[in-house]
């Protein structure tokens, strides 16, 4: 069935998680998975902040002009956005949820790579914890991963293992 | 800070949540949001079903081929996946949980359209639930409606609404 013409250039533009504590979570989605932060914004009174990032973006490229890199951000595929709720990183027991136990709804992201096994054998370097190794199970070609609030990363690459 | 070289072509491909009735989720995001069933894998014996779902794709110009398909699917981002463990729809008492309600985490999907007040416009015509309307709170350039599952989508256009 063809897509409704009223739905033309709709975009699915974003994904959104709460994460506890936000330098955390930045080091770990920029330094390790490779993205760029393309747009923070401080709701300082409410008391959030919210962080857009994006895979494959060359920074250096980026509107410079910060109505047009709003327009720009909000145009592209593919951008997590993490909303820090200020202070739950100084409470030593605040957990959020990964939807994957009980009440479960939400699963997962996933990255594609271009080479999985090597992907992992960085993250293994990087200390990454891993939910599923290669190894495990009965999907070889699949690894999970946890971010720093322990929501899962799904791991995969486009073509099948080399056997 | 540059990303690191071995981050280079990780893409974004999917995000996954789990949905009670395929149905009745399929016909909302391929009818009401446009996005396209690219990829459909059943998985009889374990009680499950995985749906592949874009935006923009178009069908007719998808790989003919299913490894092809396949490597195309993991390649690109903003897909939706949509998880479906079977017989949940026919439990009335079913629910999953949209990460909004404690224990919070995941937030929401976000579509991008070209015009957010003819979209929602469209959208009250086809009998979407709103969580947020255009007229509700201090944003007034943001909707938010829910699924079938009551999952949030956030409803933006890139540039700001004419005042």
């Amino acid at each position: 069935m063809a897509a409704d013409p009223a739905t033309r250039d709709f975009v699915f533009n974003h994904t959104m998680i709460r994460v506890c504590d936000a330098r955390a979570s930045l080091d770990f989605y920029t330094r390790i998975l490779g993205f760029a932060l393309i747009e923070h914004q401080d709701f300082s009174e409410a008391g959030f902040s919210l962080y857009f990032l994006a895979l494959g973006v060359d920074v250096e490229a980026m509107p410079a002009d910060e109505a047009e890199r709003s327009r720009w951000r909000k145009s592209i595929p593919g951008v997590l956005e993490l909303t820090h709720n200020h202070g739950t990183e100084e409470q030593a027991e605040f957990r959020y949820h990964d939807g994957n136990a009980e009440p479960r709804g939400f699963g997962h992201i996933c990255l594609s790579v271009p080479d999985v096994v090597a992907a992992c054998e960085r993250f293994e370097a990087l200390g990454v914890t891993f939910q599923k190794r290669l190894t495990d199970g009965r999907m070889k070609g699949i690894a999970f991963v946890r971010d720093p609030d322990g929501y899962w990363i799904e791991i995969i690459q486009p073509t099948p293992l080399a056997g």
